[in-house]
Formats: C-alpha cells, structure tokens, sequence
C-alpha cells in the first residue's frame, strides 16, 4: 500500500519512517525540514534500534503528493482546520467521482446514495477528543481510523526524530468500511515491527483522556513533571481525582470498560515512568499553541451537554486559558 | 480602656496607631522592629492622614506587657499555636481566679460553674474560617470577637506601616458575654476615625471567603492579579463559579443573606479596585507560609463534613499545598 504521512514530526516521522524502513512506499509532507530532509534524508534515534533513510519521498506541499490509501496525520490538532486544504491531493476519490459521472441513468437522489466513497482510510495520530467527528465534517465521504499512539519521541532537530520509550500505536475504527484495509494497516504496521492492534473508538479516546487531560494540563497549571504532581500528596488526590472525573464523564456516556480500576493503573504506570513532560507541557514551554480545545474544551462540553460536569477539569482548562494569553502577550 | 496589639504589623500596626493617635492607652507587641519602634516610634503614611507616634508602648514580649481590656490579634494565622505562650499576660484572669479562691463553700460542680471568665475581649482581625473555634478551644473562657478588616495596607519597612485605602474594620460577636464592652470598642474606634459597626459572626466570614478563597490562591497559582484574572474571559468565569462555591457551602451550613447578588458585588467591587496582590499573593512571592489551612483547608473540610463540595477551590487548596512545597525545596 501507499503511504501518507502529514505532519512528519515526533509522531507521523517516526511511524512514516518505520515503514519506509520496513519497505513500504511512504510520502512524507514536511514544513520546516523539508529542503534537509530532501537532501540528507530521515534519521530515527530509537531505544529499538536506530537507522538511517536515505532516499526519503519528501515533500513540501501536498498538491505534489500523489494519492495514497493510507494517510497518517501527526499534526497537532491546533492545525486541523489546514486539513481542508491539505488532504485533499491524497485522496483516491477521482476514481470514485469519474465512475459517478459515467453512470447517466442515475437520479439526483440515486446519485446521491452513488457519491463517490473516499478509498483512502486517513487516521488521525493525535490527542483529544472530537478530532475524528470534526475532520468527518470536512470531508463527509472519507474513511477515518483513530490512531492511538503510546510513544515518548521528539523531533530534537531537522530530519532526526528521537525516540526514547514505548512506540504502540492501536487503531480505531471510526468510519471505515474497508475491514480488510483497517487488517491491512494492522499487519503492515507489524512487519514494520510496530505494536498494534484494534480498540474500540469510544473507549480509547476516553481511556487516552483519563491519563491526558489531569497530566497535560497540570505539569503546564503547575509548571512541573510527572513525578513531582505524584510525589505530592495533594496533586496525587487531585490527579486521582481529576482521573475519576473523566472515569466519571465516559461512564455516563456509555463508554465501556473504564472503571475506578483504570484509574489506579494510570496511577501506578506514570509512578513507574521516567519524569516526563507531556506534550502540552513542551509547547507551552516553547511558546507553540496548546491543543486546549481537543483535550479539554471539547470533552468538557460534550460531558456537560450530557448532563455531567468535570469541575476541576473545567478550572484547569479556565487556567489554561488565562496562561495561553499571558503567553501571547509576554 | 486599655488596648494591646498582638502583631504589630500592617493590620494590627493600623488600627493599633490610629487608637492611641486617637488618645487610648495601646501597648503594642513588636518582633523584628522592636528596638527601632522603641526608640524611633510609628510612623502611619495613610492615604486619610499620615501621623507619627513618638511614645510607643513597644514590647518585645507579651509577658512585660499589662493585662488589656481589649487585646487585637493581627497575626499571621499560621502562628496562631504561638498565641497559647503569648495571650495569657493580656488577659484579665487575675481577678476572677482570686475572687473563686476567696469562696471556700462552692462545691466541685459550683466551682466549674464559677470558673473565672476572663473578661478580656479578643479581637482576632484574620483571614479565612475557624480561626475563633481553634483560639476558644485554647482559652475556653476569653471573650471573642472577629475583626472583619476591609483595608489595603502593608508595613513597608521597620516602624513604618504603609495605608493605601479603604479602612473599616466591623466586629462580629463569637463568644463575647458583654455587650457593653463590644459597644465600647465600636465607639472608641469611631472616636478614633475607624470606620466600624457589627456584623453577624457566620454571614460575615462566610462573606469575607467568597472574596479571599478565589482571589487569594488564583493571584499564587497563576502568579498573578486581580484585574487580570478579570480580564481574562476563562478566568472570569472560573473566579464567578469558585466564589460560587462558597455561597453554595454556606447556605449549606445555614448561612443567611448570602447569594448570588453578593457574587456580582464582590466581581464588581474588584473591577473597581486598583490592581491588587492579595496577602497570600505577597507571602508566596516573599517567601513567607500562606494561609492555606484557615483559608481553605478548614472550611473545605467543615463544608465537605456537612456534604457540600467546593470542588473547584478543593483543587485551589491542592495547587497551593504542591507550590508551597515547591518554594519550601527552592
């Protein structure tokens, strides 16, 4: 199959770069590194082993990339709304429109049931909740896949993605009518020597904001790491804490499998884990946008529509807000 | 009657001058400016009227100082365990004791019944909830009061307290026996140009919470001051929802005319004021311990004994114990 990959960063670099290195054919949109890409290649400094590309497909816009059937998204959600723009040359959709266009008998409403149906699968890499129903948005046909990664990598400078720890990345289904495509991804990510598997889309978005919602913002709120929010006996009650409202907002939901127990598992991993800064922590640090709309104000006001508030999330978001524009303006 | 001042500083400093500026006999404990006080005097810039004391009853200890109809504690809470050494000379326990030693027929049961009452009224003029149960239950007999201060001050250097605006000070009853006394300190503070009157114990420090929980710890978590949290449209919100909270614990506990009328006033009030670093504020930038435990710690606790969750200033409390902590190791 043919690779996308938008956003060759941390993420879509390191998994873009693992299946190139496992042969597969992968195009890589780049921005800032595009021209030192192009010239010297990708490198991956890897716990798993590092290595070298050589001869990246790398690109500076998407309008000369061809059409894949697999498009991996490693923007920071931040930068969805450029989606509109940039997906569209990668799509396998002129195939479908050209069909549609020979067939002359068909009415407008048959026509309508006959719209052309996106082939391509794009799954979106990124944090947060109400991504997926968003990109649908912008493009009604396509077939979407969420990607959950569990990764600590970097993009430490041009054309070299560090990765340090972890690197699984499960699938979600979340508009895919092509199983075999969605197996097809699964088994080429293996031969690429990358853990996954399938999840289901409610319960892994939710699962993934249980350990991402209380760390992401408080190492910002607090301007601190991990451990020391744990080591602490007040911020390691107000993470449980915070866990528990979202525990709290998926339950009432009605997404499965996600119970007080988890919550004591999250606890117990990042009590395990190297101190880390999560990604929210780093762009606020490096004075880049903070993804407060997917990771906070989207759940909080898809629970709250619900009939079921996150208080202490909602407080976080509230000093999130406030930091981001004490940032602008210093 | 005679005045003794437990914390000479820019509460107790204040309205400890203007008495005796105004002609009491006021005895004032000094610490750290002791020896200049005593040699030097008080000087008051005062936005109604700077004035200089030149004779100042300045100790160093309170077992030199007299017994005091009326003692003003204007302590730090968090020293609050000192004034079991300290308050004992200022009270006038003598004569009672002597009184009950003299009646040699009162049985056991009489005898408790005939404890000496102290006739000494305490003012405490401190922040947050609790502060008068905890000082009742070491002194059991002294006569309390709260001394709610509406006042901007600071003491700026040895001897000098700095009085920027506002100034009232309004008594509220805790466990006063005589009426009479209360009345006598109201009308020797008028005397002395203090703007004063009585208020009901509860109504008035539950009021006095809706402004200092969410504006006392949100200027330290986010380092910050009033009018920008006003400014900023999240935190606007965040600080109307927290004091919010407060009004809902205290109509919980029973507390009468508070609501959310009292909320828009208190937002409005601040929009009003010149921008402000509230007391905790200044002791986390100087270093000094913040006031947690009276200002949140206690009455989230009494709140949460009686059901009612302040969720959103419970991770207030959380935010500062982790910066307190921070400082502590910095």
């Amino acid at each position: 199959m043919r690779y996308g990959i938008i956003g060759t960063g941390a993420i879509g670099g390191y998994y873009g770069a693992k299946l190139a290195h496992a042969g597969q054919e992968v195009h890589f949109l780049l921005h800032s590194d595009y021209e030192y890409v192009k010239q010297n290649g990708l490198q991956v400094d890897s716990c798993d082993g590092s290595f070298h590309l050589d001869d990246v497909n790398a690109y500076g816009q998407t309008k000369d990339m061809p059409a894949c059937d697999v498009v991996l998204v490693g923007l920071k959600s931040v930068n969805n709304d450029k989606l509109q723009a940039l997906l569209p040359p990668l799509l396998h959709d002129k195939a479908a429109s050209k069909r549609e266009q020979s067939d002359a008998r068909i009415d407008s409403a048959e026509r309508e049931q006959a719209r052309p149906k996106v082939k391509t699968l794009v799954v979106l890499i990124q944090n947060g909740i109400g991504v997926e129903e968003d990109v649908q948005r912008m493009f009604p046909e396509v077939q979407l896949a969420a990607g959950l990664a569990f990764i600590c990598s970097a993009k430490t400078k041009p054309g070299v993605v560090s990765h340090q720890c972890y690197g699984s990345i499960n699938l979600a289904n979340y508009s895919c009518r092509d199983e075999a495509l969605m197996q097809a991804v699964v088994d080429e990510f293996r031969e690429a020597g990358i853990e996954t598997g399938f999840v289901e889309y409610q319960e892994a978005r939710w699962k993934k904001a249980v350990w991402n919602m209380p760390f992401n913002g408080m190492t910002v709120a607090l301007h601190t790491q991990t451990d020391l929010l744990l080591k602490n006996a007040a911020t390691r009650q107000l993470i449980r804490e915070q866990m528990m409202e979202v525990v709290g907002a998926a339950q009432h939901l009605g997404v499965k499998n996600l119970d007080e127990a988890f919550v004591d598992k999250m606890i117990d991993m990042t009590d395990s884990m190297t101190p880390y800064s999560p990604s929210m922590r780093l762009d606020y640090d490096f004075h880049r946008p903070m993804e407060i709309y997917y990771l906070y104000t989207r759940p909080l006001e898809i629970a709250r529509e619900a009939g079921y508030r996150m208080a202490k999330l909602e407080m976080l978001e509230a000093e999130l807000r406030f930091l981001e524009t004490q940032h602008k303006q210093s």
